[in-house]
Formats: structure tokens, C-alpha cells, sequence
């Protein structure tokens, strides 16, 4: 997801007005929760083309509430007039934009004018939605919070990012208690038939368009392992000389291993001879026991095929999670690390949400009957449909209120400094 | 396709020595007429990194021969000791290989020592084939077969690119005549029904590792256009603004054509207020009726989204040539350059084999199933599985002997310099 | 110059240690001074590689202090072991540096633990200069001072090309109220005779080793314009198509028009029909009769061509501004920019001092017998002889306190963001 | 020197015209022999930018007497219109250029056309300059033969630079027998006192523009060593980590020896442990008495620190070279390497010409009162004083014919492809 914003099929939305203006309020406070641990000079620093700086998310949410619900609404007048140009991410249709990279060249305004800019669209919005004025554009609100969601997920791994690059690794926030968990032993797995399977979103819930329209698949018969892979099973890998030997690796891997110098997972660091891992809380002895993290598509591809197996398609993914209970390590648990897996019954399917984005060997592509949204909101939904892999099942920063099973995460096969990991599939008989 | 050598699954040949050797020879005997018009000069050059030298070419296809099946064999003495390394295009289990883009540095061998290589491997080459001592390695050599057949197409797509940097516009060969043709009127579509399909390569043929296994899909209600996209339509797109409006493009594609300051396809220029096209017979004033080529995808794909339509999947493409006869403008035609559809009667599928290369749809990715085969040659079949689309049907630098409806050619999506087109597709119901 | 400190060639101090300690205060405190209009966010950013965030010259300047006098001195804890290495700018000898590029991305220690770090240190200077402790040490700490004057002219050259980054183009300080000048006039010029000259430093005053030895040179007969040349002046160049014309410029600097799209200096831009510069006072109407500044050598060097002129020497000049008052436009002016000339009597030398850097046509080299000073603080006195060129008379960013007539100031001839201007010579006869 | 051409100061001609005739066909017909153990493959290829391919070098070279005489002249027919751009180098006043770093890519003309069109403007110059034809011409011509010159050592820098890059490390030409020569012993010095000097060229000779005015200069005392450094010398300074030692380096240096990865001369090369270097003569082990060459500034300038000395400047090799014989080892010897000093009298100075190009101190720039010579061929005389170091004595690539004490060559810091190398020089009293 390259903080991206997807469209709704249908411009109908799903909650009622006191619902929204409830899920407003606690979306936005959420935001503002989530930036109390940083001080203003944290706020400004883009570490990398694809980062934002946590100001630029927190103006950039507000941006969007103010294009297209506030003065869609009529009778507003701006925060101010630069914002549309210096906060619009990717719109096209809205106007022209400050060239990404250099989105950390911009220390005006600062963190104090952002939060008066939050305060002052949360004011607008806030009477807007009380008086009833956005009966037609609840549906657009509905996507605003949405939209902030993906935003409050970049907030977390774009600061992880950029305090990483610090040599004195500052702390995020100081780590909740948490258990070790236990070596997990062998990989389960759980079979599953071949035949006509559905999938893709269905009914009135919120959803992006890129998870429909609903529509039927062919799947051979397949395995899933029951659980995540470990930080101590990828470090099998690591040293049996993983990233030293061309043959576990796609090609284009391969020539990132090479031209990048990788090593081990991104946030891995050796210190006195002891393997670590940079976390939001700070840098910590590797623990074995944790699903490992921020892997590229490349490493967790060369993962798999090392063990014998391969990564699970989507469609495989949905199936299996049908019926599933939709619980797991999100980020209202504050954990903001994956977490060991609890339960050492290996017959059933675990992990399956939050902890780690879950790569699929799906590359993003339109479902049969796609089509995209009109307009400014809808103009990209398609545009990211190239070079570019599927993942599943949300992570330790995404909100329990924002994922689905059908929802479809998207990130380019290189791409590492996301909560990312994976699941090991076969072919089955 | 990466100049790639792909591994059947089996290793059973499919012809009797008598007939490979035939082929052998047939084979070979067309690396060095399509050499023919070409100075020592002209195959040193290598023109961008995609690109080979001619020389290379010639080089690494003997090197194959020389490498899977004469040292294979035992008892031969290699021509230069030096040539294993200098020769290898990327087999790592083989050894390490001379930097690919660097190829063009390397003005010895020179043209007439390579031509004594290829003598001296075709010598032993057809004293083991006479000498039934290649018994378990013909598919060996038939694989060395198709393999030359796919650098042959390259020889002229990277020619033509070689000689198109020149401001001279050398010709390659002077053009037989070739009718110009109508214009081929409205667009006719032909609609497949919703179902069940099987697709990918079955039984004793010879065919790559990534046409299988065979399997089915399920497809909806689809149409396909009837005949390619050509010159006349593509030029409406260009006409129309297509190249700066960032609403007919994918994200990636959008970037490519800012950066690289795309206005137009690869090989069209403008002389004098006319627009011209530099072909293997030079450049010519445009031909309106020809079909459109040397698109990238994200061409292909900007205008199918323009033209109301989309790409075909490749399971439809696939599905949609069940029992079409495998004819068309082939290498062997001579022309070196697509041609006019012939046929006016737009109610059957035309221009299916041949001409341009079709891009899909559809991420090249393995086929349920799918595994590679073991040791160097088999090394890399699903290595390139990754940031590239398909492309089906072969085009007019395709030999008529080495494509299959099955055939499951491969290319990132910002490459140009193949013979490569489009035919639209669209959701039916 | 690189933000380079350079040593004395002697260890011999010119001032008492009441003197220093005076001095100390002063220069100390003139650098919070320069930072008081900044906000946190503002001091983070580091905008290109030559640029260094404001919070890390303030704590490299102290640093400097910590390194090489206090741990010098003995018996000092550091405020925090790990800015040894956070604020190495590029001491080898004193050990490895963080990353010079991505200093922008260091966003901890904050602007307010920075200011704790000066006060520490300050306190423990002070501390040390009063009781006398640092007696083998003045002469160091007076290298220190003029390294913290040399950044303090780096922080408003840096923090400008940050804000000029903006759109919103912020204002660093309201302008004083500045006379616009009138027209200056026809260019008037003094001719100097041809002869043996003495140039470089003599005697105990405090200067840099590349400053001596005091040489003789012989000079051709040669002229000097009595002013600097104007905007107005420059727009001239400008408007006749100056950087259009490759027969104005050195090979190497019509490259770097083209290459990097330069049209004009690096502060004007056209905003509705209208020519303005950005300044430290924001975006202003260009004055005309300003002499111009941030210009490249390259841009100097043009236009001193077009003008049938070229650029001074450095021994011409320094021979030209023997005896002449040391007044002029510096810093302490708080104009943050140059000013128009006020005397229009053009019969004697003007504006020799402050305003801008002039760029001299020789390049950075030894004086002839020069060594460089040992040890750390010497370590780097010859190592940017090379590819740079003289600037001579300090700008109005520069200190009143620490230019000299001696003074030779280097930079890269593509180099823009310094307050750099010329003024133009002549041979004579 | 960019393969620059140079005009002289005035256009008489210091030649009859037999004599001209005469020079004229020696000249043209040392390019043909240079060219005769090439390959057609061996001349197309440009191995990086700053190398030229053999055939482009044939040919510009034409092309220098087919614009300024044969055109000037008038009544000539272009042997090919297209050539005039492809063909020029960087005179913007002729007009515009193909682009530098793309003429490897340029098959045709083939290096047979090309000589074609070498005897097509040898006929018509022969013709013209028998027929008196260009009396007015006489200048340009002898430019002409110093232009050809100058690219006749480019022919056989950029070759070795081409074949090196080849595994197979082809020879140029089987060496001659060339005496190993003994161990020099410990460096002589030559002293001078201080002194006005004067320096330039001076009266009716052949020279470039760039070589006068002749002008004074005070010189302080100094001494220069009496012969040139040698590989074994040089390679001390390797074994004593020269390459990993900042203190010994220039800032740019340094950071260039970090970047390319140097660790030894440019074509030094360990195979099975023992040193050896690459000559036009193919791979040879190191010879320890011969001088070191293809140093780049940097390296040489290092490499004097190390060593407790420093390079001399331009101004005291030109007196130190007043008298002396212009012998040495010159291209025609046609050893295409540097020897051993052969006269083991340290007392006076050896290796003056010839052999390899010796870099001084001195920043390439412009003679006091200097002035560019009018039209296209004095345009850029001075067009490349920016970024480059003088190289004085002319190398084993030199002809005899085309060296002079006052010959002013030139090269950026980090060039290492031509045949330089140094000689020390120190401070005196």
C-alpha cells in the first residue's frame, strides 16, 4: 500500500451519522495518541523516498477530510490556501503536488501549526456532521477514516525507520511486558481440497474496491503451515548461508542481495557477537520465539523455497481464513512487535491476523469485472497494479477496525521497512 | 524472456537423431543468415544493457552446445578455455560469469574467430550426433536448439537497436514488397463464455518447464478483439494527448514516461512534420495499417485503458487460440516487421501467431504445480518470476519452429525493443 | 571553505585569557543569537549534502570545544560519550564520523538537548579559562572561535537554502529597513602597476596556515572595478541569452547549466511576469542595484567573459585592499544580505569587504614553502587544495571579527549557496 | 588534454609548404600505422566515456582538415554530408555534436569506410596544398598535423584502455627487447635558487595559445629530483598501505580511492600473487626499475606526501628544463611503455621527455594576458582551465615531433588512463 486511497464500489456507506461522528472522534484521537512520543524534530525527518514524515501524515489525513468532504460541503474556508498543494499526496485530478522525495525538506509548518490544522478541520468537521450537512458524503467520511488508518500504520513504520537510522537508536515507546512464548517445535500444517472456491468482498461493510467484485477461482489442492515463520527458523536460514547463494532467489532478488549488501532481515544488527533487532522499543536481543519481520518479498520467496515450500497464492489465503475469527496482535494491543504465538496446538490455524503482513506469491492485479471508482477518490484504486505483491492479515500496526479478509495490502517485492513476514504453503494431493 | 534457457520437464526427446540433426544443422545454418548483412562492426556493439553484441550471440549459443553436451559427453577439447567464462550468460551452477553489461567492451574474439568456434563445435557436434554418442543427451540438444532459436530473435531486436542509435539509420536488409493494405475498419470482437478451462502444455512435444503443468482455471465471460491494434489506431492515442495525461496510465508507467521523456513509441520519429518509423529495412514514413509494435506495457496498457477495453489474461489468450491454426508473418517470411491484417472478414480471429508479440494481462508467475528442474539447466526456469508480464503468440522475428499456443514468453514491463503489440479484450456477459 | 577548521601555524595565542574568555562569551552567544528565529523543526533539516542542519553546527561547535580542549585539559566527563562520534565533522584522527549526508536524518539529540550540551560546555569552558587550567590550551580554543565563526556563517548560508526549499518561503528575520540605492553608474577602475608584491600573513596575529608563508609574486600590470557588480548588472547578462551561449562559459560549467537546468542565480525566480529573490527576509522584488550574489564560479566567470572582462587574481587582490579600511557589510549589521554601494565617488575602491565573497580566477592552492600544521587540529589544512577556488573579503554573513585582508575562503566552482559575487578585472598596461 | 585542439597565437605558419606536404603525409601516415594491428571489431569499441573508439579517432581527424582547409578552401565536395556532425567533437561554432559517451555505439562507417574517406581528403589536401591552394591555409594545416598528434597518443591510450578491459588481455603490439635496466639507488636532487624567472613560448614556432603569453614569475628556492619514480618506489608506498591511509591523500582523492575501490595503479594486477601490470604489450609481471605510470593527481600528489616531498610546479620544471635536450623515450621508439632510466649519473636531471607525462602542482589556468584565439578553432582554448592539473614532458605515447618545453598538457585529478607518472620536487633554501 503506498499510503494509498481506495474508493468504496459504492458511494452508500455503512454507518449512521452518530456512528461516524463516534468513529471520527476516536480514529482522530488515535492519530494524536499514536504522535505523543515524539518531539517536534522526530515529526520532520523523511528517511527514505518512502517515507513521510509523521507532520506530513498528520497533515495529510486532515488534507484529505478537508478536500473532499469540507469543501465538498461548500461554505468553508481553508486553514490555509498552500496546505492544497503541499499535503495532496498523489491526486491528479485535485492539482499538483510537492514532489514526494523531498518531503522532509519541509519544516514549515511546524508540529504546533499541524495539530491547529488538525484542530481546526476536527471543529469544521465536527459541526458539519452534527448539523447533518454531509448527509452525501458520509460514504467519503467513512473512506477519510479508513484512509487515516493506512496513514496511522505509515506513521508507525516511517518512524521506526527513521529512529533506526540514529546511531543512539532512540525508544518509541518502552515495551510492554511481554511474554517470551515457548519454541514452538515442528511446523503444522493443514490441508485443503481442490475445487471452485469464492472470493473477493461481498455485501454492505465498508471495503475497498480492489477486493471485489466477488467471483469464482479454481484452486488445486493445497497446504498452509498452521502458524508464522520464527525469527529463530529464519536464522537457520541466515546461517546456513541464505544470502550468499544465488540459487535460493529470484533473480531480481538476488540483484538486490548484491547491489544492496543485505545480509539478514533489515532491522537485524550484530552487536558483540550477539544478534539483535531494532524495535520501537529500542534495540533488543533477537527473540527466537517472535514471527520474524520486515522481510521483502524476495527474502521471505527465498525463505520458502530453502524450506521445501513455497509462499500461499491469495486466493488460498482467503479460503483459509473463512470463518476464522478475526482476532490477533493489533496495534490497540500497543505491542508494536509481533508476538510469539500463544497457543502450541498446532491443529488449527493461528496467527492468521495482526502480527506480520502475510506476503502472498499473488502479484496485485485487478479481480475479473474490476473497475474503478470515478473521479479524484476513485482515480488510483488501479493505478498500483503492477510490480507489485499481495499481502494478507494486517500486522501489529494495523487496527482491528480497519482490516478484513478480503483485504488486499500491496507493497513492491523490495519493500522492508513494513511489518512483513510470512506463512509457508504447498502443493497437496 | 532474458536471452533465457528453459528445461523441458522431462528429460525424453521428442525427435530421432535423424531429425535433430537435420534441425541441428537447419538451426544453425540460420544464426549465420541472419549474420549475413551484418559487418564485423556492427556485432560489437551493445547498446544498452538489454542488449548483446552479435558477436555475443553467436558466441553463447555455440557455448551451449559446447558446454551441456560436448563436455557432457567427454572427450572433447574445448576451442578456448577462456570462452567458459567469457561465453556463460548466467548459469551460476556453471561458474561465474563476464558482467553482462559489459559486453560490449569485448572486440576479441572477433567476428571470424567466433565463426571458427561455431565450425569447430558444429565438427563435433555432428560427429557425436553421427556417432549416436549424444544417445541420452539429445534432449540436450534439442533444448540447445530452441535456445539458439530464441537468441535468434534477439540477434534482430537487439540489431535493430544497435543500428538505430546510429544517425546514419542503416538498413539491415532492404524490405521485400509488401502490400500495404486497407485500413482494417471498426474492431471486431469475438465473446468466449463463462467456465472451466484446462490450459498449459501437455504430452511427448517439445515445450519450456513454465508451460506446465497442465491445469484448470475458471474464467469469466470474456471478448477479444479480432485482429492487433495498428499504427493508424495507436496514432488517435498519441493524437489525443495519450503520453501526458496521467489518467490512462499505471503508476510505474507514468513515471517511466516522465523520466524517460516517452511522447511516442519506441522506434516512431518525426522528419520534417511527418511521422516515420526506423524498421530493419530503415527508417520509412509511418504505415498506417501495419500493426502497432515495440510497445512496452505500459503502452499497451495505456491505451487498451484509453480504447474503453483492457489486455487479455493469458488463460483467455490461451483459451481463445484452442484450434486456430498456427499460421502468420513469421521469421521465415522475411519481413523482419509486422504486416496488414489480410483478411478483411473480422467475424474469426486473425493475426494470433506472428507479427507482435501480445502482452497480457496477466504477471508471469508459476503455474500450480510448477516445479523447476534440477541442476544448471533447469537452474533458473522460475528465477525470472517476478515484475514481468507475459506475452504470447511470437512475432515476426519468431521462428514458425519454435512457438506454441502454450508458449509463455516473459518481459518487464517498461521493455521496448521486442516486437511487441496488443490485441484488446474486454468483460463480456 | 567546507565548515573546514584550519590551525595556526603557531602554537603562540594572540590574546590573554581575559581576552579569550571575553571572546568566548561573545561568540558563543552569537550563535544562539543566530538560532533564536528558528523553530525546532527548522534546525533538523538538511536540505542537500553540502548542507548541515542548524542543531548539528551547534553541536559540532561544541564538540570542537569538548575534544580539543576540555578532554584535552583532562578531567572532564563528557556530556554524552556518543557524540564523540555523532558531531566528528571529518577529523580521521580522531576517529570515525557519522555520515555527512545523512545528518538531516537525526533527529535525537533534540535542539533543546543541544542547547543543554552548549551549556555544559560552556560551563566546563568557562570553568577551565578561569582558573587558568588551560594555559597551553588558548591557542586552541582560539582556532575554536574562529571554527564557531566560520559555522555561524555556514548556519544562516545552510538554514537559508533550507527555507528557500518551502513553498511557503519563510521568513528567517524581517528586513531592517534598507536604503534601495540608486543606479550605480558606468563601472569606474583602478589601475595597479606591474612589480614584485609580498602577499600572505605576517606576524602574531591569529590566522589560518594557509594564510602564510608571507611570498613575494610578480604581477602584471592590471585593473580592478571599484565596486561590485550589480543585479542589475547580471539581469543584463541574463536577458542577452547568457545561459544559452556555451562561448560564455568554461566547459565544465555550460555542462553543469545544462546538466542542472540553471537559467539564473540560484535565488531569483519569476513569479507572475516579475523577477524576485529569495532571501533571509523571504521572497522579495529583485533590487537592482544589490550586487548580486550566490553565484557559482562558473556564473562569475560568464559573466565577467561577456563583460570583456575577467576575474582578479587572488594576489591582485589582496594586493589591491593593502591599507584599505577593514569596514564594510558584515554580519553584525543584521542586514543578512548585500547591500547597494553608497558612495557613487567611483575613484577609489569600494565594497572590498562584507556583502560577498568575491571569487577570484585562481584556484586553492599552497603558498609556496606552506606546511601543514601536525596532529588532528592540522590534520586537513592542504587537503581541499583541489578543484576549489579563492573567495576573498567576506560577506554579510561573515564576522566583523574574523575576516582578514589574508583571508582566503575556498569553494568548488558549481557551488551556489554561498553569499558569492564578483567583481570584475582588467589587464592594464 | 580532452582531445583538444589548441590555435596558435597568430595565424603565420612556421613551415614551407614542401615542408608542410612533407609533414602532412608523415603525419597521416603514422595514424595508419598506429591502426595497423587493430581489428575492425578492436576500433568501434568506447570502453567509458573519456575513451574514444579507434575508428571515430581516423576519422575526426579527417574531419578537422576536411571543415577548416578543404571547406575553408572552397570547390570541395564532402566525401559524406552526415559526417559533419557525427564526426565533430565539440566545436559549437561548427555546429552541433553527437553525444561523447555514445560513439561506441556507432557501427557504421566501418573502419573500412573510414579510411576510405582518410583517402579521400589525403587526395584532395595533397592536391590542394600542391596546387598552392591554401597559402592562407598553411596555419590551419599545421594545426591540422598537431591535432592529429595529439590524437595519435589518445589512439594509444584509449586502446590500452579498450583491450584492458578484455579477459583475454589482448597485445597491441609484441614489445621489443627492452634492457631491464638496474636499480636506480636513492633519489638525486637538483637544486635552484630563487629568482624571477621567466616562462612561455616565445617567438615564430609552432605552439598553442595556451603556452603564452611569456611572462615573469618570482620562484622561491626548490629542488627536483633527478629521474622519475619508479614502480618499485611507487609500489613501497602500496605494500606500506598507502591506499588505506586518509593522511596521505587530498579530501577529493581520498574519497575517490573509496569510491572506485582503488588499491593500486590503474593497471596493476595480482595474479597468483605476484604484481603485474597491463601494457600495450599485453600482461606482463611488474618491472620494478621502470617508472610508474597511468597515476592519476591523486595518487602521484599522495604518493610525494608519503614520500616527505611534494610535486613540483609548472614554473619550476619549465626553468629546470631551460636547455636541456629533448631526448627520451617518444612513441617513435615504439616501446609503448616507459623504460628504465639508462644513465645511473644522478647528478644531472634524466627523463625530461618522453616516457610519461610528469603532473605538477599547478592548476591548469590561464598565462597573464592570455587571450582565446577569435572563430571556431581558437574557441576553446581556454574553455577547459577549471578542475585540471598541467602535465609537462610529453610520455612513451609522444611524438618527437609534436613536444615542446613550454607544452602545457592538462588532465582532471582523477585520470588514469594516460601514460602519467611524476617526478619529486621539494622546498630549498
Amino acid at each position: 500500500m503506498q499510503s494509498t486511497t481506495r474508493s468504496p464500489e459504492t458511494v452508500a456507506h455503512s454507518l449512521s451519522t452518530t456512528q461516524i461522528l463516534e468513529r471520527y472522534r476516536e480514529v482522530r484521537g488515535w492519530s494524536a495518541r499514536l504522535t505523543d512520543p515524539l518531539t517536534p524534530e522526530d515529526t520532520v525527518v523523511q528517511s527514505m523516498p518512502d517515507v513521510s514524515p509523521t507532520k506530513w501524515h498528520l497533515a495529510h489525513t486532515s488534507w484529505f477530510f478537508e478536500t473532499f468532504v469540507l469543501k465538498a460541503a461548500g461554505g468553508y474556508r481553508p486553514f490555509n490556501a498552500r496546505f492544497e498543494y503541499l499535503f495532496n499526496s498523489y491526486y491528479n485530478a485535485v492539482g499538483p503536488q510537492f514532489s514526494r522525495p523531498h518531503r522532509g525538506l519541509i519544516s514549515r509548518p511546524t508540529l504546533a501549526e499541524v495539530k491547529a490544522y488538525r484542530a481546526y478541520v476536527d471543529e469544521h468537521m465536527e459541526r458539519l456532521l452534527e448539523s447533518g450537512g454531509a448527509a452525501d458524503l458520509l460514504s467519503v467520511v467513512e473512506i477519510g477514516l479508513h484512509h487515516e488508518q493506512q496513514h496511522q500504520e505509515l506513521i508507525l513504520t516511517d518512524i521506526k525507520h527513521v529512529l533506526s537510522c540514529n546511531p543512539l537508536f532512540p525508544v518509541y515507546r518502552e515495551r510492554r511486558e511481554i511474554p517470551e512464548g515457548s519454541a514452538p517445535g515442528e511446523m503444522g500444517w493443514r490441508e485443503f481440497p481442490e475445487g471452485l472456491r469464492t472470493i473477493g468482498h461481498e455485501g454492505e461493510g465498508f471495503h475497498f474496491d480492489n477486493e471485489g467484485p466477488r467471483h469464482r477461482v479454481f484452486l488445486q489442492p493445497f497446504a498452509l503451515a498452521t502458524r508464522l515463520v520464527t525469527n529463530g527458523e529464519y536464522r537457520a536460514f541466515v546461517d546456513d548461508g541464505g544470502y550468499t547463494r544465488p540459487e535460493h532467489w529470484l533473480s531480481d532478488g538476488w540483484a538486490t542481495v548484491q547491489s544492496q549488501g543485505w545480509e539478514r532481515p533489515f532491522y537485524w544488527l550484530e552487536i558483540e557477537g550477539a544478534m539483535h533487532e531494532f524495535t520501537l522499543s529500542g534495540m533488543r536481543p533477537l527473540a527466537p520465539n517472535e514471527p520474524v519481520t520486515h522481510l521483502s518479498y524476495f527474502e521471505a520467496d527465498a525463505y520458502a523455497r530453502w524450506a521445501g515450500a513455497r509462499l500461499p497464492r491469495e486466493a488460498e489465503w482467503e479460503t483459509a481464513v473463512e470463518g476464522a475469527a478475526m482476532i490477533g496482535n493489533f496495534v490497540e494491543s500497543e505491542a508494536y512487535h509481533p508476538v510469539p504465538v500463544k497457543d502450541s496446538d498446532d491443529s488449527h490455524m493461528r496467527q492468521l491476523f495482526g502480527d506480520v503482513w502475510e506476503w502472498t506469491a499473488s502479484a496485485y492485479d485487478a479481480y475479473p469485472g474490476y473497475a474503478p471508482a470515478p473521479g479524484a477518490l476513485g482515480e488510483y484504486n488501479g493505478k498500483f497494479m503492477c510490480n507489485q505483491f499481495v499481502l494478507r492479515g494486517g500486522s501489529c500496526a494495523t487496527s482491528r477496525t480497519h482490516i478484513r479478509r478480503t483485504y488486499r495490502n500491496f507493497f513492491p517485492p523490495a519493500a522492508r521497512w513494513q511489518f512483513s513476514g510470512l506463512r509457508l504453503a504447498k502443493d497437496a494431493s
